[in-house]
């Protein structure tokens, strides 16, 4: 009983060991992320059409939880950029932004997005996020990226702007580009082109003039913060607000307070498919980058696990204020480099973030909201990479068209439409892949027992003997294709007696192929020609013992093509 | 440009060859099957609930434009009890069954299932219909066969009932049994009961008396003539329809007349779904037949062409007052085996219904309906067939699903739904199946060179080799699998220092399969572990060496399994 208890409890397996130089390093660890998150939550929650404590409140009770259920040390779970967006493309839909419904259909979306997560991890359903292939999540979060980038730009002019694909987004940016605020845009402008530089070149600099590597790392990560701290006292300090800079404002001072989602049943019924692709991208994103941190510490992460631990986050930030959380790239990978080793990290970080919340916001009354805006937006312009496009171009065409078409779509349809409909071709086209193997009419290499493509190489055949070798396994989409090419080939090539299938590329051979074989048998012997297999695998041989083709099979099962071959030239040798 | 027109019009290629005793087979065989569609026609006219005559008309039109189009020689085309059936569904869930506006609909079903037949098979889309697995159609054709046979129940006991689903039928069965007509009972149970017993039993019994093969086959297929005869005449001379007995009663006596569908959009847009479905399983139905027929003569059938003569036979019933018809089984078979040699065997036919249609209406004025729908359930009965559970059973208790699902939703839910979700469930099963394939850890089995599983052999192991082979192609769905499967025997097993891929069954590798590898040569790499493929097939390699893999990869990539660990386990042993 305990056993299966503290399977889902992973915190008790790592308590035990628990010393106090975890505890120091945990301690370090969570105070940069602290840093780091203030500015990021408030962001977020503002990307999500939310008011900013929402961004505060879903980083706290949700990391103490994950820390309790999840797998992944390092994991720093909480508002990221693609579920913030989702879910004010799925809110927006139903609710107007800004209203009371609004933040309580958030709460809703994070408590069914958990329970689906809770499901998922009981039933062991974490496969399923495998169908969501690589180009379809990198073309995903590539255009996700940009939409998020367009649909800042309206706190940067400081003008209104609605949309939730990139063309409405642009619309409405142009419609309203006459309403620009001068100092809106100084500031954010300003503020987008210093981060920018931060990023990308003030960890260079301090390095040249020999700053200590892991200040000159920490400077860099503080950058937003100086930002904050820049931007909102020159606008308390030259009443920019009084201009037209819109700031965050009064933000209550508070601990995340307790929370009911609305859970009636229209409501759910409309949330349910957003919260279902929210939950199962979320996953993606975090379970990749816990098992990257993972790997490099030699450690497991359990993904069914993670599921549960995932669930419950979400949970927790329906029941406090918060709204759809995942684990984060950028926050995790800081938190792993900055030694965390336990999931109590996580929990210093909530501590720290709920002393934010109770003491801080004061501070953040004149902060404007375009340098939030700019944070995202050089965060989010860090997803977008268009190389994808190019690799998966030279290795292949298939894959090619599942990012190109993920892209697209996520720009014209937006992110609900844009990933269902990636999903749905890349399984397509695996199963149109699929569905035409590759048949090669194979001979022998003189003096060896190898047999290969008689296009491919020059090699020995036998008019009466014909040798296919499907190289893929046999299943309903390509059996009757298999079909196709045999009955085409005897009715061009009278003389053939003999058809050897040599199997060893046939992983499976389900029960439509096999219903195909005993057709293609019975068709082959009105027609006199004797049907053989051959390197048939051990698993599927198993399974071929319990039907009847081998029975009725006109033919043999050899061991090895080179046997049957021999063995049948020769027959036909005696009776040419 | 003569070539290409000609690839489109199979007719071209075979009047030229066509001669004196061609004519004649194909007259006798015609003679024949006139004889056997006269009834047929009438009970799926009334199946898919439309006037007698509509189910003449089906079967002459089309059969003359099959007869240009198509590329089998014996298939005969024209109205077939699934199709009638799903014509039934289809239409009563939109128009009321006998309104004007049903026999309209049903041309426009017919219509756009001919539209959508001949884009299939212009875009050569044949293949789309191979995702209708086996075990799906079987279950699909048993549940119709037992759907088909309680609706006709209700014309046996001469009451009324209605639904498209065997719940509904059976409801209102029982409600209005109390209804019955005695006469319409006697007439009817006789009619069944005599005609399964010429199915069953004639023949042999014929054969035992002596009499001719080809006679005794004759006299069993004109069984259902004679019921047709025998009851019209009883009708007739007991003034059995004064009793209650439901007749055929008045069929215009006229070819079939030139008719326009009704292509409103918002029929269309209704039809849709339906009509691709009609199409779709009309389609394998027939294709199924040809092929049967055209392998028994070493004949080719090319699908994407079958597609545009079915695509013309239901346009041209659509025209001409009929409703979605494709090639039908029992009817095709009857014509080969009475010796039809080309396409004008059909035509013939049709000439015959065409005299059929225009003087012999008045002659079944008293045919009672019972007797149809006594033709009916015999006929359909013979389509059931659970022995398919018991089969895929032993086989595959995957495909056991697929069947037992197929059968339950098509009972339950009617034929549209039972066939689109039968289909999706086994496009699922597939994928689940493939997306976590068989790894096994090899070893060397002493002596040879050959590996195997290390949990049915006993083999050699180098615990600082771990050599896997994965039985799959490694595609999206399954290439996250394979970095769990490796993380967590490396995480375990702390001594490996080479990992080998052993990629024999793998046939081919998608671009996020090649994103796994490289993150898995990654992650070893950081755990001071090499990554090795050997065994690689040559298009797999082919596509390799297009993407940068093979530059990072840690170790290397071996021709044979063999060779790459006798490298490894000798490098090691020096290290050691």
């Amino acid at each position: 009983m305990k056993n299966r208890f503290s399977k889902y409890l992973p915190v008790l397996f790592w308590y035990k060991s628990y010393n106090k130089q975890s505890f120091s390093n945990d301690m370090i660890a969570a105070l940069i992320v602290t840093i780091m998150l203030i500015p990021q939550s408030l962001a977020y929650a503002l990307l999500a059409g939310l008011p900013p404590e929402a961004g505060l409140y879903a980083s706290i009770v949700p990391i103490i939880l994950y820390s309790i259920f999840g797998t992944s040390n390092a994991l720093a779970v909480g508002p990221v950029a693609v579920v913030s967006l989702m879910t004010a493309a799925a809110l927006g839909n139903i609710v107007q932004q800004g209203s009371v419904g609004y933040a309580t259909a958030a709460l809703s979306l994070a408590g069914l997005s958990g329970v689906i997560l809770l499901m998922m991890g009981f039933f062991r359903l974490g496969f399923l996020a495998n169908f969501l292939s690589h180009p379809v999540i990198a073309g995903f979060i590539t255009a996700s990226g940009i939409i998020i980038a367009v649909s800042q730009l309206k706190h940067i002019f400081g003008i209104d702007a609605y949309g939730h694909n990139l063309w409405d987004l642009i619309v409405s940016l142009v419609w309203n580009f006459p309403q620009t605020n001068i100092f809106t845009l100084v500031i954010g402008m300003t503020a987008v082109l210093f981060l920018f530089w931060v990023r990308k070149n003030l960890k260079t600099l301090l390095g040249r003039v020999g700053v200590n590597p892991w200040v000159s790392d920490l400077v860099t990560k503080v950058g937003p913060v100086t930002v904050v701290v820049v931007s909102t006292v020159s606008v308390w300090g030259f009443d920019l607000s009084d201009q037209g800079v819109k700031i965050v404002g009064d933000v209550p001072q508070s601990l995340p307070p307790f929370t009911l989602p609305d859970f009636s049943v229209s409501l759910l019924q409309e949330l349910f498919i957003p919260a279902l692709l929210i939950s199962v991208i979320g996953f993606v994103e975090s379970i990749s980058v816990a098992q990257t941190l993972a790997a490099k510490k030699r450690q497991r992460i359990d993904p069914d696990q993670e599921l549960i631990g995932l669930g419950a986050a979400n949970i927790g930030a329906a029941m406090t204020g918060g709204f759809p959380v995942t684990g984060g790239f950028s926050r995790s990978v800081v938190n792993f480099d900055a030694g965390a080793e336990t999931p109590a990290a996580g929990a210093f970080t909530a501590i720290g973030l709920a002393i934010a919340a109770l003491a801080l916001t004061p501070l953040i009354y004149y902060l404007p909201k375009a340098i939030l805006a700019a944070t995202i937006i050089v965060a989010v312009l860090g997803l977008v990479d268009f190389s994808i496009l190019k690799r998966s171009w030279n290795y292949s065409k298939v894959d090619f068209i599942a990012v190109a078409a993920t892209i697209l779509l996520t720009l014209i349809f937006g992110v609900e439409l844009g990933v269902t409909i990636g999903v749905g071709i890349s399984v397509a086209l695996f199963l149109y892949k699929t569905s035409r193997p590759h048949i090669a009419e194979v001979g022998l290499i003189a003096g060896t027992e190898h047999f290969r493509n008689v296009k491919r190489h020059k090699v020995y055949t036998d008019p009466l003997v014909l040798t296919l070798r499907v190289d893929e396994s046999l299943y309903f989409a390509n059996a009757r294709f298999l079909e196709n090419v045999i009955y085409d080939r005897v009715a061009l090539d009278c003389p053939v007696k003999h058809v050897i299938l040599q199997c060893s590329a046939i992983n499976e051979i389900d029960f439509s192929a096999l219903e195909s074989l005993e057709s293609i048998n019975e068709h082959l012997n009105d027609l006199e020609i004797k049907l053989h297999l051959s390197e048939v695998k051990g698993p599927v041989m198993d399974r071929l013992r319990q039907a009847s083709l081998l029975d009725e099979l006109t033919g043999q099962v050899f061991l090895s093509q080179y046997d049957g071959f021999k063995k049948l030239t020769s027959i036909s040798g005696s009776t040419r």
